[in-house]
Formats: structure tokens, sequence, C-alpha cells
């Protein structure tokens, strides 16, 4: 059976608190979730500022192969909003639950249900695709929503939208309403879920097995407080899970983790590290077994391969490492210890691990190193001295001092900010061997305060397109930050060497 | 019903690449876990290492009112490990499918049975209570596995465990292997989820409907890959929804967003923004229809209020603000505009929000000052002038220029990095009446590279308590944390200000 993807991320998604976004920035996600395969694009809510119209214009002009839908509450003026946008297909939407008509409406059950008609009425003359939502569905007495979904049917309503509003329906509920929904309008029927409880991906695939054909979904599952049912996980359960019926989407399945990112980044929202899919850890292995099963056969401790999503897996070592993962990490710098060695470099491992201390693969290359008594395999460029300067009405300026394979080098740059100074200045000292890119930065206060630890997460990425991650700990955020991006360039060009000497 | 909350966050949630845990931190989060009333703790994997045994001697011996629970293999080594930290129950587990047979343990289906009886055996003379885990349970041969608990159980064990162990299950398989498990061994049963699909929290809630006694569960949804089903959606989707049954927890609901706060802190990882329960936009709201719904009556937009997990609820304005929302935030600092002079202000917020710019608090007040020409309500610190240096072995320290009500201002400090070091610089000036404390810190890239614009968000406190969140945009990590402890002062100040005022 083909789902339709509906994907809300510009309207429910940039109902975020704390996003906003320009015009620009919503074309680009526009045209990203295009690419993606979505069926429809919610482009925004066009009667609620200038800017949200320009913006809704410039994506209805745009040329993108899927529908451009826009919000419009039932009221001519937000109609007439939508049509002014370009748009010749909305979403147009009443609450129905009596605690938002009491308390927010301030209307009657019948006075709703007039004003729903009104509007599919007003969208219809108007030549427009109507999608009409029962705000609050899931809180709405039963039988009054059954008598809704009849009556914007029959004024012409194309499709209905049963929005779970505060994300309190559970999945055994979103089956039955939908149901309702279907035979009260022979209309295809879709699901908006909300995550309140982390329901919002069961509820939508519920609604789905119910017989909905649609569902309302954002990249992240970003949206209105918890937010919405997320894309990457409603599109790959569907995909992957083992139902009895064989379900299909227009999504490139491969697009999704980049999709995230882009997101993540334009909106400002971070993805945590232990999100379905398309989170950090998703496809990352620690635990000696995990790495152990892993490492014989993927699918041991992994659902779906991580190339499905556009991902690749990678395995760390810690206190919870067997020798087994350890032995690959290894392996894929070309160091194979012998039994005894190995032993030797995870009891290492595990007393820095009982220490709280991370594992990162320079440590463990410096570790066996040392036990392996190889020279070549130390680490490359240490950082022997540092100082910076950054404030207003000054450009942020650093010197640093490196020493490389035992010799000292000073070197002094200016840049944006005292990180990017000190990027400059160790590369005009490294030169092309360190040519590398911070594609991703995080910082986390580790515990409360101005002197608490913080822990800087930095992706660097070298002119091949070689891409690690490299992890700092320190109480300054510039020291650690430079220390994270010292421990890159040591990896990249650690796996950069290792690859020459298998290569040779 | 009475539903058993095991927790696993000092073991699957340990699990998570990149946490390593040391004695002491895994004491206190044991000791939290207890004081929010768990009814199980499965303090750890006593084998793996001699800081690990060490951990949770530490746990057996702390005089905590819940069950102290620790893994074991089916084997004597891994159980006499649990016995020597002091264990008196065990949680053994042997996988059971037949990817796992084939490719990590390398057994047939009858070897690993018979592992499993001599563990429950061996455990069971051993005087210990015993759970038994049938690991990748919802990949195994259905009759099979009814086969292993029938026989686990005859063995004696105590209590038995379905983990769904790579997130594979939908709810619907969930329910039917949970009542085979009852069906084949009378005995207590738990559910273990993993959120690889997003499903984890969906899965659990499944399995106790149909007849589970029990969830392992972890703060925040920490663990393996994307984590296992968290404990704050599982316990309020049980407490919360309206299922035809009432289930009951042993959990002190409003300790829940402490809890997570403080886990999250200690092992390092964030919380994303729109996760349920305990994100930071859990309760926080923003578009215009929202806010005003929020303001007639909180449950319009909530399905719970945010005092039942210990929260507050926050609005904030923006592009999608409304008149409603916009004046209630006003009033809270007692200033009430006109209908025009409320027109005016949401126009020039609007503008803001299309630019792509976020409106504080500080920047709505200060928008409002402007139309209502009230002197009293502009910013009271501006940040004119600010030096700092830091580096390796050198000390770092501010020069910060401060106009504070028209007069000019200098101070200078160090600290332990450069934040740390201006924000002494500006107490020594500002005194009392801005003694903050910085609680939450958070940086996040918005683009790539080291000269993309950073975003800080920072929480900070003051002496009487009374916290603010903050944040700053820029592309000089330092320059753009001050901003943001610049705009905190204003914001706690502003709010003391105005309380006095009313006051008065």
């Amino acid at each position: 059976m083909r789902i339709r993807i509906f994907d809300t991320t510009l309207r429910d998604g940039e109902q975020t608190p704390g996003i906003s976004l320009s015009p620009d920035q919503k074309l680009a996600i526009a045209r990203k979730l295009d690419e993606l395969g979505v069926d429809a694009i919610e482009a925004g809510f066009p009667v609620i500022s200038e800017g949200e119209l320009r913006s809704v214009k410039m994506i209805t002009k745009a040329g993108l192969s899927c529908d451009i839908c826009g919000l419009a509450r039932t009221n001519k003026k937000d109609i007439d909003a939508a049509i002014n946008a370009g748009l010749d297909y909305i979403h147009t939407f009443i609450a129905t639950s009596d605690i938002h008509l009491e308390y927010k409406l301030k209307m009657t059950r019948e006075q709703a249900l007039e004003k729903a008609i009104e509007a599919v009425e007003y969208g219809k003359s108007h030549g427009l695709q109507v999608e009409f939502s029962a705000e609050d569905a899931t809180r709405t007495d039963r039988e009054f929503l059954k008598k809704v979904f009849a009556e914007v049917a029959k004024a012409g309503a194309d499709r209905i939208d049963i929005p779970d509003t505060v994300g309190y329906s559970t999945p055994e509920y979103m089956a039955e309403i939908t149901k309702d929904a279907i035979a009260a309008t022979k209309l295809p029927v879709s699901v908006h879920c909300h995550n309140d409880f982390g329901l919002a991906v069961a509820n939508a695939l519920s609604g789905i097995r119910a017989g909905a054909q649609c569902a309302h979904v954002t990249i992240n599952g970003i949206g209105e407080r918890a937010g919405n049912a997320s894309l990457e996980e409603f599109v790959m359960a569907l995909k992957c899970l083992p139902y009895d019926q064989k379900y299909e989407t227009g999504i490139k399945s491969e697009l999704i983790y980049d999709t995230s990112r882009f997101v993540s980044r334009i909106v400002g929202i971070q993805v945590q590290p232990n999100k379905a899919i398309v989170g950090d850890n998703a496809f990352g292995h620690e635990s000696g077994i995990h790495t152990h099963g892993v490492l014989s056969n993927p699918l041991t401790y992994e659902p779906i391969g991580p190339e499905l999503v556009g991902r690749k897996r990678w395995l760390q070592v810690g206190k919870h490492a067997g020798i087994h993962g350890m032995n690959a990490m290894l392996g894929e710098y070309g160091i194979h210890p012998t039994d005894l060695q190995s032993k030797q470099i995870l009891d290492k491992v595990k007393i820095l691990g009982d220490q709280g201390k991370q594992v990162t693969d320079v440590e463990l290359l410096s570790i066996a190193s040392d036990i392996l008594g190889e020279k070549g395999i130390k680490r490359i460029v240490h950082l022997t001295g540092f100082s910076v300067s950054t404030g207003i009405g000054t450009m942020p300026y650093a010197f640093v001092k490196l020493n490389v394979d035992g010799e000292d080098f000073i070197g002094t740059d200016y840049g944006v900010g005292p990180v990017d100074a000190a990027l400059n200045a160790i590369q005009k000292i490294t030169g092309k061997i360190s040519e590398i890119k911070i594609k991703d930065y995080g910082l986390a206060s580790i515990s409360g305060g101005s002197t608490a630890l913080c822990e800087v997460t930095i992706r660097v990425e070298d002119a091949q397109g070689e891409s690690v991650s490299a992890k700092s700990v320190g109480e300054d955020i510039v020291t650690t930050s430079v220390q994270a991006v010292i421990d890159g360039i040591n990896r990249i060009m650690l796996k950069n060497m290792l690859k020459e000497k298998q290569l040779s």
C-alpha cells in the first residue's frame, strides 16, 4: 500500500518555540524536502505575517514536484491570504473538543460546525483542494466528531485529517477514530500526531493500520512542545517492520540523515544522540557483547543497516569493551596485537573507563603503541603552548606552539572567533597535511555553574571528505575546543597515514 | 493495577557509547533513582571491570529501599561476580534468536536452552532472585521462545523478561508474545524495549496492556543505539492516558524533571528540546493560537500540567505570536499597553521574527518601552567593551566595560575560563544586584565550519533562586557567551525590578 507523506516541518515544525525562519531558509528547506521525496509540504500559515506570506509565495513559485499546502483557520481572511500566496491547496482547521470550544473559541458545537462547513465551501468555490482538520479531535466527543467529518465531506472537502493536538491519544483510540472518519466520509484520511507522551509515531502507525492513507510528520520530530511524529521514524518503521502488509512511500531513505542534519542546523534545534534513526548513537556500538555481535553480522544488534538511511556504523571502546571489538578497531589501522598484548591494551582501556574517561581512537592507538612499542602510531601533533585573545572591537588572534614528531613550531593567526583563530594558526604550521574543516560543533555543560566542566564534540572533515569526530572535556571552552580540534587533526592524520601504510 | 518500574539507567543506559561513569557517579544516580521511587535498579554488569564491580558493591551497601539487580550472562563466572558484588538478585540472559545463535553464540537452540536452565539453577542454588531474559526475543522463533520461558520457569526463575533487543517489534507483536510468556510461565513478566524506530514506549505500554507487570526503562531513554523506553514517558503515559483501566507506579512524578536533568549532566548526554515530558519545549508555547488557548485554560494545549512533573510553563513571542500571548507576557512585568500600542509592539515583533530572529523577554520589553515611551523598562546593563585572554599555561582574564543606567564602569578579573573570568569581572561592577550563577550551558553550531554562527543558550539563577534562560547568536563563542550572560543578568534584574514595582 502506498502511504502519502505530508511534511509539516515548515508549519508545525516552525511553531517550535525558538524557531524563526527567514523566507530564504524556508525555501531551502522546502527544496530539500522535495528532493527527499515527500508527497506534500505544508509551507506555512500565510496570514500570520508579511514574511510568512512572502515565504509561501516563494515556495509556490519554486517549481517543486510535491504538493504545496498552507494552513488557514476557518475564516475568509486566512483563506484569502492562502490564495494570495499562490496556493491551490489549503489545510483548514477548527477545534471541535468541548474544552477548546468553551475556553478558546467560546462557541457552541453547532457554531463550530457551521464555520467548518462555510470554510470548506468557500475554499472549494475558489477552486482549492481542501484538507479539513478537526483540531483536538482525540478529545472531541466521538459522535460529534463523526458528524463534523460527515458534514465537511458533504460540503466538498477533499481530505480529512485527524489531529491528536496534545498527544493524548493511545494507539488503540487512534485506530478507532480513523475507522470512524473513513466510514463517515469515504475520503482519504490523514493522521497528525503529537509526541507529548512519546507515542506520536506509534499513533501515526496505528492510524495507517486502521486505514489512514497519509500522516503529517516533521523532520527530527520538531513542532509545538514535544513535537510531531518524526518523518524518519515513521517512514523507516513502515518500510522495515514486520507487518503483515507491505507499505511504500516516495521517500528516498538514503537522503534521510543528510536532510535531518540540514534541518537541525538551519532551525538550530539539536538532535539528541539517542534519537532513533538520525541520532549520533543510532548506529554506534560500544559494549563488548554488541561489538562482537556486530562484527560477526551487523544485524545481530542493528534492525537495519545504516547505509539504508545514508549513514555509517561506528564502534568505540570503553569499559564495556571486549577483545573482539577492540581488535577490530585496531585492525582498521593495520595493527594486529597478540592475545597477550590485546589483553594488556584492554586492561588499560578499562582502567580509563572506570575513571569515567572516554577512550578515543587516538588514545586507543596511543595505548597500543605503548604496549607494542611501535613508534609510528603515536600521536603526531601535540599542543604545547597556546594563547588567544578576543573581545568587542578587537580582532580575535591566537598564538600556538606545536610539537610535531618531536620538533617545535610556533604559529599565529586571526579569525572570526578564538577557535577559528587558533585553527588558522595551527594550519599555518601543519599546512596541507591537516587541511580540515569543522563540520559540527557541540558544547554541553556537564555540571552547573560557569566553573563547570564543559564537553566539546566536533566533527571535522579533511580535503578528501574523510570525516572523524573528536571530543574534549575541560573548564575553559576555548582551550577545550582547541584541544578537540587537535584531537580531530590527529585522528584524520592517523587515518591517512595508516591508509598509506596499508597501501604500500 | 500496580506496575513495577525496573530502571536500567546504570546498566543499559551506561552502555550508551560515550558514557563512562565512575563508582561515585553511579552511586549518586542510584540514590537519585531510589528517591524518585523506582522499584528496582539494575546497578551494572559486575563482571566487566574492576570499577564496575566496585560500583555495584557500593550500591548494594548504600541502604536503598529499592531492589538492586545486576546483569550476568548464563555462566558461572558472571553469576559469581554478581554474588561477589553483594547482589541477591540477578538478571541473567542468553540470546535465543537464530541470527544471534548462528553468528554471535555459535550454538544450537538446544545448547542455548541448556545454558539458560543451568544458569537459573545455579543462581537459585545460591539463594538469588533470578530474572531471565531471552535476548532478541522479538526475533526468536515464537514456539521456541515459549519453550525457553516454560523451561526456565520450571528451573525456578522468579521473573521473565522479554527484550526487544533491536527495537524491531510492533506493539501488536509485543502484546502477543507477552501473553505467550504469561501463559507459559505463570510468572511476573517484564518487557524491555528499545527505541530504534521510536516505538519503545508504545511497545512497553502494549506489553503492560497484555498483562506484563513490569517494564525496564531508563531516564531520558538513554541506552545502546537509539536507547530504551524512557521512564518519564512510560510512567506519565500510564498515569495520564485515558485507558479503560487504572495503572499506578511508585514514581513521585514531581521529581521526574529534576532527575532527568541530574542524569543528563552526569552522563553528558543532552536531552533534545522536543523530547516528551522533560525536553525544554515540552511546556513552552509560542504560536498565537496556542498561547491564547493556554491563557484561557492550560489544558487546551497541554495534556497535563507541568507541575505534575516538577516543571513550569513558559510563553514566548515570535512571528507566530498573537496579541493575547504578548499582552500576557507584558502583564507579567506590570505593563498594560492600549490596543493600538499592542498592535504596534506586535508588528515590530513580527518583523524581527520574519528576519529569522528570536524575541526574548528583554527585547520585547525594550520594544514596548520604545512604543510606550517608558524609560523604566529599558535594558539596564549594556556591554560596551570587552577583552579576554586565555591559553595553556596562562590564567584566563577579562576586562569589561559596562554602561549601567547611562554611567560607564570598567572591571577586570580572572577565572577558570574566559567566560567565568568575564562573569567575575561583570559582577565586580554590578555587585550584589546581579549575583547570578550559570546553571545550564548549551552551544550549538548553526551551520558548519569554524566560521559558523553559534548559538549559546544559558540558564542563570539569582541568589533568591529565580531563574531565567538567555540566548545569544554570534561567530565568536566567548563573546557570544558573554552576551548571553549579560542578557541573563538583564532579565533577572528586570524581573526583580518589576516585582518591586508591583509590590510598592
